[in-house]
């Protein structure tokens, strides 16, 4: 199946403990288009502005990413993200956030993405999630990501958002805060009690949890020797999550905790270097070799 | 293989958000024979005073704790720990200790205990730590706990004691201060280069990590519907833990990974009820079954 994203397209500018990156190519879209771009091709929705380097445009049409449904907003600068990160490298702090061309995006569907089967709604506005599953003909899988700003300022309609989708992704202060409560199995039941069949918690360097309406499944978080930038880590899961699911067609459950599995995988690799960089050296094999590696660590 | 225990026996005081506890047995040696208790008889080593009721010397004796080491100080009162936890259930907040006859207590180990093979080394001063091992003839496995206080009192003699254990246990914030690193895998890396072949990391909420030199090993924390009290969850895990070890006098490391996860089975136990209510009422088949269901949801 082929995936078609919607999500932000941006220029980071990143600083942690262990470097720094100015104008990287970044954004929701971008993380997950490249991720999942290693299992399945990808239809990529969203916008940027003059400004947006002909070089980034390049490297995801090599990655198997169908460009056609990014527009280019002449009238406008690309969306940009300005932020650092201390040790504790599971807190970005945000320094300078310019929507530019972002602010007034609304998403329009090409007419070739129209029929995919896959949708994978990033981070942004839920009005603008609901409108992309306006204008797609019957998907298979639709998930769902979100932040924290829209459950603070858009909650209602972000319940809405999640009514139609299959799989809701989110991290794990997203869920206690959407869900007003502690614990996470608690704030997961009541996520799957507004739609989605399937719940994913994000939780940084101590994995991921996933719970169906009657089964729970549990992934560390590979250890890694070093963490360069955290950015991007849940947009990366995400795609290799979906990549994979994508590409075997087989939503069951035990093929969706391989997914799981497979998105760690993909996020592990991400935070190994600033940006996109370690992505751009990544290979099949380099995958396959951790997924092994996350059997033997997690097997008794 | 029988363990002998030496650490602390207390009576808590505990408040969380679901309720209220007053002058439980609890301490670090309480627990983790409790849990122990399950798997293998126990020799209990600590100190208690005059106040000490006699209802919680049958409790232990009735467990399969022969408490023929816990000496009772007639000159003064049972060491006391008063405090309370948030919503958020992974910060203990104390409120008050009256160490008691703790405070100058020197473990005696008895003669019939002094050729176990196993001895636990619960959260005291590494001081006492070492004159315990001093007593005892070559025990097949050590196995040591601490806590914050130590590392930051008492730094040296805890890494001179780390140096004569084969396996070390504390929770992430310890392994981080300790090693001056927030990589818990570097921080596992130096520990190892002390003595210990294995470090265990607990997590809390997230679960369990386990380092050798050549393995790593994850294990998720068991998803509970109701935390009322997470007092004694590290010991409690120590003696699951511990307890099947001994049982099954396998220290291969695919055993160590099991023990792993009946150490969690114990510790998910413990927090379901305030003090060890929920160890008393707690049977071998619930305990075999939840063994099962985190096999169930590790597995892919």
């Amino acid at each position: 199946m082929k995936i078609t994203v919607v999500g932000s397209v941006a220029l980071d500018t990143i600083k942690t403990p262990f470097g720094k990156i100015d104008d990287a190519l970044g954004g929701s879209a971008t993380h997950f288009s490249t991720a999942a771009s290693f299992f399945t091709p990808i239809n990529l929705v969203g916008v940027v502005g003059s400004d947006f380097p002909s070089e980034h445009l390049d490297f995801l049409s090599s990655r198997n990413v169908d460009i056609s449904g990014l527009e280019i907003n002449p009238e406008g600068e690309t969306f940009r993200w300005e932020g650092y990160y201390e040790f504790d490298l599971n807190t970005a702090h945000t320094l300078d956030t310019k929507l530019n061309v972002l602010s007034t995006f609304e998403p329009k569907i090409p007419h070739d993405f129209k029929n995919s089967e896959c949708v994978f709604l990033a981070n942004i506005d839920p009005d603008l999630q609901m409108q992309v599953l306006d204008q797609v003909f019957s998907p298979k899988l639709v998930v769902l990501d979100t932040m924290n700003f829209w459950i603070e300022h858009k909650k209602d309609e972000l319940i809405q958002a999640l009514r139609k989708v299959d799989i809701a992704v989110m991290n794990d202060a997203e869920a206690r805060e959407l869900c007003q409560t502690h614990s996470l199995l608690e704030a997961s039941r009541k996520i799957l009690t507004w739609g989605p069949k399937t719940v994913i918690i994000k939780k940084g360097e101590h994995g991921v949890l996933m719970f169906t309406e009657n089964t729970h499944f549990a992934a560390p978080a590979f250890p890694l020797e070093d963490i360069a930038d955290p950015t991007g880590a849940g947009d990366s899961f995400a795609g290799g999550f979906l990549g994979y699911l994508a590409k075997s067609s087989d939503l069951s459950e035990p093929n969706i905790r391989k997914a799981v599995v497979y998105g760690s995988v993909m996020a592990s690799f991400n935070v190994e270097d600033f940006g996109l960089n370690r992505m751009k050296r990544l290979t099949q094999e380099e995958i396959e070799f951790r997924y092994s590696a996350f059997k033997e660590i997690t097997g008794f």
